[in-house]
């Protein structure tokens, strides 16, 4: 059964609320929880997290093994502690990894205590772990901003609780993408007291110092304690003073065979105090199952948001897994702002929009509403008080920008969507910024770089890095404007901005490649094509200038971000029409998605090829899309701990999977969605108006995953896409489900693109 | 007797040195505090210091009578307080102003606590006044990074001490420019100790949040405290943590007739614990007249760097106070930088280089050149690790720019000098930086706003704001680029940089005002000249379209930042000789500067005209430079509190006398100094390698302040002017005046000007 209107109650109190809604009366859930994996995804390149957290949870609890990955966590390697900061599914240089716990028995070691690990056990707000080096059983659970901790120790009268507050994540990233310690602190209270913090900075985004205060309170109290700082230990010692340096604490034991030491821990970004407050408002008791259960609930009723049906068992958890790791990202910080005074909601971590926008908010959107309008209100309110909205935020601090403005994109997304609670008009101040002033010298923190170029030619020149991408880029983050501007009745800057919505044809060279015809290509300052780039050299580690073709890859200082024009010159979501009449009309484009897939020159790990399988839609080939969605499903995604096809960035990849399992995909921005195939025979959206979106899918299996025929409602319904409007005030879909391909939506309207529009 | 060798020491080790020198034995300096009097320019426009501080120091505990001055201080309003950091001689919005301490008698009220004061006493390190309300003696000295506050209390049951940590300046400033609450909190550990802090953002610089923490200890324990947060009071109540509001505390004591009660501050910008150990290392004790003393010592070391002879009483007391008003900005926070680690010196509230690099930077290489070196130092780290060179920056955030990136300035200064312990390769690609890298919307917080008209054009057209005073500013900038380049073998670059240096020739339009020809003009992107211009409106408070004249004043969105035409025409300083031949050779220029003087276009209490007045030395007519000096040293500086001509602009006003009392001017950035007029018979100026300058000046009366004839180091000395590399091994100048205009210098070499180089 779903719960439907328990849902915003249920995030916004966590730990506190069980099951009931609005007038108090309880509401059975289906246990969902115990088909998510946390393991999924955490290995290959997922990144993901795999510690205790609650949903968008500031506290993200999870075992540290190797301090230079992303989350933390690897399989092969041995545990060096639990941290409570951590993002998930992000690539680059890590950040957080800040106030490390670490059980052990013996003499004090603050260097080398890290521990094989065996009998791990994780679900949503909970991991557990046996340290087999001092046979410690470690369990942890979260409330938004509390870490909850409970270790099992052996009789010993040397059982430790070590607390290192000058522990982080990515010491040895790439230049630039490095955290580094700024200083740190710990000050005993007594012998079952503690706070301090960390102060780190740097990271994949260069941001500025972040500080992560601490307090943490023993139930038992220890028998000794100290602290140190450096690599001088200081038995008895209460405080170490912030130096610049590492510092950290220790409390001592003396335990009976599986005598439980617990220990909770507050964190705060505003102070100690703040972080002790927090402790006692959230977690002020000693019940570990307890809030372990509150945990489990809260991410049972986020969960319940979607209910599938028919899934084998690896589907079923490959899917909740993926909504699960929807949840993770961006952080609410809602309260715990150290940068001003603001009544608006607060996120951090955004980590990139670049990544989210295309499938995550949209996913929000539908399933968590109120959610989704809080990150935008939280991106208004950072443009308010820091000038620019982020393209990526973490540590409270904008950076960094890798193609677009896309916060652009989730603005957009809510105005078309309808979403009420956000100032589209400031909100639209803030989109007017990104377009028309140049972050400078700030380009790869926010704003849009080479927007003097692409404002005054038409598009991003050689002269600016990334300029192929920024360029196709900003066209459909200019569409976005002008839809809201469209809206707020700025009919001259809808106009201007729908023009320039068409900059991407501006670098579009009819050139040819493997029969397809037509390229995004860089171009000079003064409209001649370049043939020669800075091309990413692997083995030089920089980027050299070298022949440009449309297979150069490329990272920062380069043509495409991320990719190469193969795949960006598919990037025209805001008007595929045009850009199918500039590859040669239907039969040629649908030729090159072809070529694309065939030669898997297609890579859905990475974001800017989400709208790709979906396009065949747009020339009325819907089974194309049936066919291509359901092969990157099977091959892309599945309930390993390489399970996921590439980073997960914040949930994008997670979120991708989510969408195509229902059988749609948002052309995000717009209000659009297209169908491609559903991976369940049912699929029901609880979303926070109470209304639901029902999918069956008849006849279902593993071949018959093209639509024969379908219903909205009851009534035939032949488009091979929807609005935004035909389903938020609920909507059933039905679907006849074959083994082959058919005539349905192969001749009914297409989905408009931006060229339909006046 | 002139202390020689032990001022670097005795700066650095604040409170613990007395008078020994390197070899610990004792050497007399001369009582020169008793000549400052902190009293002149804390009213007008001055905007000084009033209260206790050491050179450069972090804690400046002083009065605050008026939330919405800079200081915090005026003469005609009671005392609500005193606060432990502020800013000394800016304008703008307030900045700083934070954990304010108050002593009252009666019932704890946390908002009408205001006294009138009576019996002020100011010198150097120490503030006395009686709050006759509560008929209370409040005294303080400090340390780098503490104050000492000790309070004579009638007898009463009721005597209390008040601490804010909500309390700053600037609620009211003009928009963009008021300091905000971001939280507070308090912390009373018992009786006799407290801890907390204050973060706030905004001010002048629209700077990010800091964070004031501070640790407090009493030497007589309590009879009672208490809290509040808000309007709320809490009796007994020991900890209000940070959500956001304003928290204090008071502590009540029961005291017998002038009874005095000490209490201590340590401030950091790191944490309360960090407070605590600055407290804890610098001001151990309870001896309130010893830290005072130690205060005063250290001041007279600092002020002994030059000794005059021959004043008045009132001259005297002008120069010290001005000499000491030079060594209140910046602020050494070495070892308090909460932003990064670093093992550079750190320097905050550079507010602005704008105002300093003329003379006050220029003072600091001739007397205290190990700062001065530091504080570069600092400039380069901040560039390394946020991307840019301030041109200010105060709170650790850059921001804001007037005109020029002026730290290129600094840079030159010291490196055209000599000085040591300046990494100039890392400092060149900081001003390469600037020069080339567009701060885009972060144009007002750093960098070179226009650079990319500036780079193309030549100038910066009307599209930018300050358009006029860039250009102009931007061309010095360059030519202190191309001395750097030149001396570190970048010879295109020289050339390259030589040649924009003269792009203010591309803004001067030969037009016609008052006799005098040619006007920098501002001009459109098309070469066309601007004849509208944005101009600022008081009545309107905002900048409106209107006619541009020579004398059309501005502001930050206008053609020229606090000038106008007239004034920043003169401003070549890298170039007289071409700007003379500009005006129509040397007689039409002499005709301009005495117009300029004669109509009272000049405004000395405005920096750009700094170097106006000696620019007469570059036509061979020093007497008239003499006549001007002399009148404006009249005219505007005094010993009373409105002593000084303007915003002493972090000791700009200040610095700008004390040269032209030793008689002489530097052209900053190069290394020439221009011969004015000496103010006493004698001056001696200590170098801190053991070296002295000496200028005697036979004859001098009110009326003899033209030289007559001149000698260095006792052979003849022609020219109005000299170099650094003449007197940084020590020099002694001898003058002889006389109460006419001479043939001195009149047909000697004229100073150089770039287009004197290759």
């Amino acid at each position: 059964m779903k719960n439907t209107i328990t849902k915003t109650f249920a995030l916004s109190s966590i730990g506190l609320v069980f099951c009931l809604n609005l007038f108090g009366q309880s509401i059975e859930n289906k246990n969902l929880t115990q088909l998510v994996d946390p393991f999924i995804g955490v290995d290959g390149s997922g990144n993901v997290l795999l510690g205790a957290t609650l949903p968008f949870g500031m506290v993200k609890l999870s075992p540290d093994c190797d301090f230079d990955t992303n989350s933390g966590y690897v399989s092969g390697k041995d545990i060096s502690g639990f941290s409570h900061t951590h993002v998930s599914g992000t690539g680059g240089g890590p950040k957080y990894g800040n106030i490390l716990i670490m059980a052990t028995t013996g003499d004090v070691d603050i260097i080398n205590h890290a521990s094989p690990k065996t009998s791990e056990i994780a679900s949503p707000g909970y991991y557990g772990v046996t340290l087999s080096k001092y046979n410690v059983q470690a369990e942890h659970t979260t409330t938004m901003h509390t870490g909850f901790h409970q270790y099992t120790f052996p009789a010993s009268d040397k059982s430790n609780i070590i607390i290192d507050a000058g522990s982080f994540l990515g010491h040895n990233a790439v230049p630039g993408e490095a955290q580094s310690l700024v200083g740190s602190e710990v000050n005993i209270f007594s012998n079952n007291e503690i706070e301090g913090y960390s102060r780190i900075r740097g990271g994949w985004n260069g941001g500025d110092a972040y500080t992560v205060y601490f307090y943490a309170k023993f139930e038992t109290p220890a028998s000794a304690f100290g602290t140190w700082k450096g690599s001088k230990i200081s038995m008895g010692n209460k405080s170490e003073y912030d130096s610049g340096e590492k510092t950290g604490a220790y409390f001592t034991f003396k335990t009976k065979n599986k005598e439980a030491i617990r220990l909770k821990v507050g964190i705060s970004y505003i102070s100690c105090l703040k972080a002790k407050a927090n402790l006692e408002k959230e977690n002020p008791g000693w019940d570990f199952n307890k809030v372990k259960l509150a945990a489990n609930e809260v991410w049972n009723k986020s969960l319940n948001s979607i209910i599938v049906e028919g899934g084998s068992p690896d589907q079923n958890k490959t899917f909740y897994t993926a909504l699960y790791h929807s949840m993770l990202m961006p952080t609410d910080i809602t309260g715990e702002n150290p940068k001003w005074k603001s009544s608006e909601p607060c996120y951090d971590d955004y980590y990139a929009i670049w990544d989210t926008f295309r499938s995550s908010h949209p996913l929000l959107s539908l399933i968590l509403e109120s959610k989704q309008v809080d990150m935008v209100r939280s991106l208004i309110d950072i443009f308010e008080h820091e000038g620019y909205m982020p393209d990526a935020r973490s540590g409270n601090d904008n950076g960094r920008t890798q193609g677009g403005s896309d916060c652009d994109m989730l603005i957009a997304d809510a105005y078309v969507k309808g979403l009420k609670g956000i100032d589209y008009e400031k909100a639209y101040q803030a989109m007017i910024k990104n377009a028309e002033v140049a972050p400078g010298g700030d380009e790869r923190k926010e704003g849009r770089g080479g927007i003097s170029d692409y404002n005054k030619l038409g598009y991003v020149s050689i002269d600016f890095e990334r300029s192929g991408n920024r360029t196709v880029e900003y066209a459909n983050n200019d569409w976005a404007i002008a839809q809201v501007a469209k809206g707020l009745g700025e009919t001259e800057d809808y106009k201007k901005y729908k023009k320039r919505a068409s900059n991407w044809q501006n670098l579009w060279r009819p050139c040819y490649s493997h029969g397809a015809k037509g390229f995004i290509w860089p171009r000079n300052a003064d409209a001649t094509w370049a043939d020669s780039a800075y091309i990413f050299s692997w083995t030089e580690n920089k980027s050299l200038k070298g022949k440009f073709t449309e297979f150069t890859g490329g990272t920062w200082p380069d043509v495409f971000y991320e990719s190469h024009s193969w795949e960006y010159s598919f990037y025209v979501p805001q008007d595929v029409k045009t850009l199918i009449e500039k590859c040669g009309g239907k039969a040629a484009f649908i030729s090159r998605l072809d070529t694309f897939f065939t030669n898997n020159y297609y890579n859905v790990g990475n974001e800017p090829g989400f709208l790709t399988p979906v396009l065949y839609n747009y020339v009325g080939r819907p089974d194309k899309t049936a066919f291509q969605v359901n092969r990157i499903r099977h091959a892309s995604y599945n309930a390993t701990r390489r399970g996921l096809p590439g980073n997960d960035d914040s949930g994008a990849m997670s979120s991708f999977f989510v969408f195509h399992s229902l059988g749609f995909f948002p052309n995000a921005g717009q209000d659009i969605y297209l169908i491609s195939t559903p991976l369940f025979s049912k699929s029901i959206l609880a979303m926070e108006n109470g209304k639901q979106i029902t999918i069956t899918a008849k006849n279902l299996s593993d071949k018959n995953i093209f639509i024969q025929s379908a219903t909205l409602n009851g009534k035939p319904f032949n488009k091979s896409w929807f609005r935004h409007s035909d389903i938020k005030d609920g909507a059933s879909f039905e679907f006849i489900m074959g083994n082959q391909p058919s005539a349905w939506s192969t001749t009914s309207t297409l989905p408009p693109s931006m060229s339909d529009f006046e």
